[in-house]
């Protein structure tokens, strides 16, 4: 079982300096993550960008989707700032054969206390486990590519209304 | 979306207390770990046994299985101890039209570094997106019952070599 | 024993919130960091601002310093942003008395690798043990008011050159 | 400024391994310790037993103070158990010339939520702050050795009452 994972940046790669600086996009603790987790399956890590997710663009979610088209993995796992996230997802939505899950935290993965450990551990076991598509991983749920949204009011993610 | 958390004990929930004492099984830590996830979805935890891993014998696998034989929910995620984790998911592997997850820790979820987080993730994850059936998450892998074996000299899970 | 802990803001107390927000100062962590100090002292914890060290003016020195004039403990810990810690301890030298330790950290508090539990329990010992006095407890050192300055570059405090 | 740091196992080093395994003393944590609190003075680690406090005997504690007494140093940090902690200092006060304090911690340093930090912080300071002398630091406070015991049904350091 191998499992590629992609970082493009967000809140959890967010770093912290001090007074003086920016909260900014550090590097990916995707690899921390994985060793607290314990893993054994093989992985590659392939940092593609270091943005926060405002910042990401329709060029960024064509080099991304250029990225998996081209590639011969099938199960992968997106790291990727929340607010955007799902405009993102439905970006990558008609890539076929493939199951691509993407997730983020609310919380930088640095703080004591974070959802990164916990949506990772969700991505990971969605790659392997569901049907070739596009997923988000963020909640505690799983959710299809276009059937979910970002509530900003109450900091989480949840179904679309199509009422 | 709804999942019922059964726990029974194990080195995810264990605590210490102090030179004179035994490391012991503890209060479960799965509020916790699902808080620190900021999971949105409906849950019960039923604290079932506290036992560990090598404790847990026939009649305590008969009382697991018929909780969940007379239980309504569909979707479940049980703390369990490594040792015999795969011994008590093949004694539910009968159950039907129920998507049943069995994971824990090689580290106790109290510890900094921790396993527990990441598979309780996995966990909820897989009882979301897998077929009824029944899994075991753990070393970042979703396995089936009766495939998988913990590998105690390497400390991790691993699928059966059936050749 | 009784200790008065006074909080102005700085890096120890940053929370962070989502990618649409900055890096903001929140509640203190000091009731945090006594609890998992499991200290057993009396303690009352003050507010008295809730600013980064770069927005700390004479002002908010002079309030500090006649906070502490009339305040009968003999016991201070005080947390600050760490750019101007040490003018704000200059500012407070006068005081005759009193055991005023000056603290905060370069991570905050809220992060799991984090220098403020080290520094708050420097800070403690320093203001039971030391004379009376002004101190500052960083980077692993008790340093005289008057003696001390950050050095930026390198991040850390250090002794003053007087040569 | 110079601290040597001697380690002699205690609560403070626990670790665990799994469901057949006992708690046991592993490797010191003292360098993870130093390296969160930023330090920034010279340090050296001596590993000189790896004991639950209660192992440790007279023959220990001869050892450790005939270790201290031909040594050059004049700060030291002793992480030790901690129900017989008071015995070792009562051991090693008739040492003279030298800044010696005991800590150690009520949970293991691996924890999440530990003593340990804030303990090893306390005793950097009382090292260098205090005068000659030995010194326990635990419970938040710094008690002089001969001044304190454990009370171990409130799990807490405490002046000995000398009615």
């Amino acid at each position: 079982m191998f499992i590629k994972f992609i970082t493009t940046g967000g809140t959890i790669d967010k770093i912290y300096f001090d007074d003086l600086s920016q909260f900014e996009v550090g590097e990916s603790r995707m690899q921390h993550i994985l060793a607290e987790g314990l893993v054994t399956f093989e992985f590659d890590v392939v940092p593609l960008m270091h943005k926060d997710s405002l910042e990401i663009d329709d060029a960024d979610r064509r080099k991304l989707r250029d990225y998996i088209s081209g590639d011969d993995a099938t199960r992968y796992v997106i790291t990727h700032g929340t607010d955007t996230m799902p405009v993102t997802a439905e970006a990558l939505s008609d890539l076929k054969g493939k199951t691509i899950v993407l997730t983020g935290s609310l919380t930088p993965a640095r703080f004591r206390t974070t959802d990164a450990i916990f949506n990772v551990g969700m991505a990971v076991a969605t790659a392997q486990v569901a049907a070739p598509g596009v997923y988000i991983a963020m909640s505690g749920q799983v959710f299809e590519a276009g059937a979910v949204q970002k509530n900003r009011a109450e900091n989480r993610f949840e179904p679309i209304d199509r009422n």
